[in-house]
């Protein structure tokens, strides 16, 4: 028996025993967890340490090396956020519809754990300590599947979750981590079906669209993000400014950062110039249309792909638009549905655009830096779903969680 | 540009035009598809007519023809469902969620449609009526791929649903069928995820099995149901028998209709023979394990593959346990986590199946046939959902849903 169906069955069963836990149980876990994590920092921080020598060795980036980095910040971090996660109200049987029926019958649909979440994601080994701790929280197991290159890290974070579940009421089969960090262990979870309820992909595209393209296992689609925002003929110039530069600068590595740039033609021709400046001298390099490239010098031309890239930068595409209609079509054909924003102070066209722009977040007068878990109050975040079904925009518990309609009867049969 | 790629772009577009209809809007639309299928009504009993020729001289079985089957009745209880589907709540634009935040942020999560629908099914024309009227119910395109054996019925109804919705609100592309059987049609929607934002498989097990394994659109997976009975040692005996007898009899060929039996022993030393009896004399068949073999010389022996059989006839397997929790176990193995119950008076033991059986609706004291949109009050039924995603169990117009966050700022930005 293959590595990952081993695992996969121990988690199915674990998922099991987990049904029934009580909140209590699942928060003193939950406790232990951060509490060893503390215990074990130093362990911890030997082992990262393998991975990022590995990975200079490699050549990773300095950009891949810091998401791989655990330090004594980070780790008493992720203890916290796990206290915090701890405070959280507990999903699971909440009552979500009673049904009473003329027959005696009384139907109440509750929230229930999903079962067995197959993570499968890249470098960052703070995604195995999140996975695991929301996973335990909603009652599910979850089978976690990082990349080599994080594999010391996440094979150490693993041994301390299951030391901190032993003598607790939590099995420690329901964390399972699969060591072989060979592609074909994530092809075999990608058709898992069996023993995995949903995958989770948490990286780039490419990790993304294989996952949703391959598997057989229901996905949660999460991340990609080429964010626009549209500034309309009455927008505010300081407004746009600011929440352009915000959108674009404050963290361009980010999926709700702005990615594209579409402006009203009439605003382009009395602040055009002066928005082109401002990127300038915060570094934003602009790839931009016929009227953009003739503004400004420093623009380079845009090529069709160019307006589907996500640059994860401090670059942008600028179209100038014709229309909030145009730039609905232009949103609607080039994005991701993920966080469009429109900048004007005409009422008609705000709700035209939030109404018409498909997408899972849509802003009138506010960046879309805001579309996040934390931001919206809900106290964790599991991803951001790009897909339109189970969940979409920021994942908070309830995303972990799936209903069972429980029936009570007297012996009632159908006429 | 193929059939399938045309009609999926026009099905898009038409989409975006759906999303800003009211509510009277799409009523009118679906009381004039409701008249038009009246004065319809010759015409499509006519064209039906190829499909049943075409059926006999291909040796279909009559339950198939009497599935492709349209006649008078059909066709008035067709338009009489989309009375009853316009006297049903709108779901869209319901305010799910308000958020206020200390930066004067204001966040509501509302209620949209999902976008393009595709329907896969067999046989059945009334699910051409059903899954385009629900579709534009909740403002959903929808594109319709039927099987060849109902495609002059299909054809006709479509053409009803286009005649009826000229001159009103609603685009006519917002309802596409394919026309191509072939089932390379079928593979291209599998992957047009360009176009379609969810495909609902409706038929077969080969057919659900098909659409899951090869999509890469994501998938609400309905109705196989391998669905159990447990008759608990403290079950009165009255009870359990006329449960079985109508979970089993009353309409066998229905995913929520009992597959197999599992008796606690000591129930069935007292009352097994006489269970078995009342099973024969309701001319069903029974497949049973070594202790029904040694109680009945009509029981057949039941191989493993019997108990993940879905008779979907007067066949059942039955089983003889000796612990709830050995029954929760069989059912965790086999089931197809659709309808299980329990008959039992120790509250104790209904609780501990009812809480640790996966599936999506779980009974005690009660037939397993109430599981069913129409029985739970949602007034129309998509289908009932094994998957544990979006939806579980019987799914009414919600389920054809998705949600949006409107984020309404006044020049907010990100910290």
């Amino acid at each position: 028996m293959s590595e990952v169906t081993r695992k996969g069955q121990a988690a199915k069963l674990a998922s099991y025993s987990l049904v029934g836990k009580t909140t209590a149980d699942k928060n003193k876990a939950l406790r232990k967890i951060a509490k060893q994590l503390l215990e074990d920092q130093n362990h911890l921080i030997q082992e990262n340490k393998k991975d990022l020598e590995q990975g200079k060795q490699a050549g990773l980036s300095d950009g891949i090396l810091d998401r791989i980095l655990l330090n004594d910040k980070r780790i008493e971090d992720m203890a916290d956020a796990i206290q915090l996660l701890v405070d959280l109200d507990d999903p699971i049987s909440e009552t979500l519809e009673t049904i009473r029926k003329e027959n005696g019958l009384l139907i109440e649909k509750k929230r229930v754990p999903i079962g067995v979440i197959g993570m499968i994601y890249e470098a960052r080994p703070n995604v195995t300590i999140d996975a695991a701790t929301l996973s335990l929280k909603t009652g599910n197991a979850v089978i976690l599947r990082g990349s080599s290159s994080a594999i010391y890290s996440n094979q150490a974070l693993v041994e301390t979750i299951h030391r901190a579940l032993e003598n607790t009421a939590i099995p420690v089969e329901a964390v399972q981590l699969i060591e072989d960090t060979n592609r074909e262990t994530a092809k075999e979870l990608f058709t898992l079906n069996q023993y995995l309820d949903v995958l989770i992909p948490r990286g780039g595209k490419n990790l993304i669209d294989t996952v949703v393209r391959e598997s057989t296992v229901p996905v949660l689609e999460t991340g990609a993000g080429n964010c626009h925002i549209y500034i309309d003929e009455s927008a505010d110039t300081n407004m746009a400014e600011r929440v352009v530069i915000n959108g674009k600068t404050q963290r361009p590595s980010v999926c709700n950062a702005i990615e594209t740039i579409l402006i009203h033609k009439k605003w382009f021709e009395c602040h055009g110039r002066e928005l082109l400046d401002v990127l300038h001298k915060n570094q934003v390099e602009i790839y931009g249309d016929e009227m953009i490239c003739n503004s400004s010098s420093l623009a380079k031309q845009a090529t069709e792909e160019d307006w589907y890239r996500e640059y994860l930068g401090l670059s942008v595409s600028i179209k100038v638009s014709d229309s909030v209609e145009e730039a609905i079509g232009h949103i609607n054909k080039y994005g991701t549905k993920h966080s469009e924003a429109i900048i004007t102070n005409n009422q008609e066209n705000a709700t035209m655009f939030l109404t018409n722009v498909d997408a899972a977040a849509v802003y009138h007068n506010a960046s879309t830096r805001f579309t996040d878990g934390f931001e919206f109050g809900y106290g964790a975040e599991i991803g951001i779903s790009t897909q339109k079904l189970h969940a979409r925009g920021p994942m908070g518990l309830n995303a972990l969680t799936s209903s069972k309609f429980f029936i009570y009867g007297q012996g009632q049969v159908r006429e």
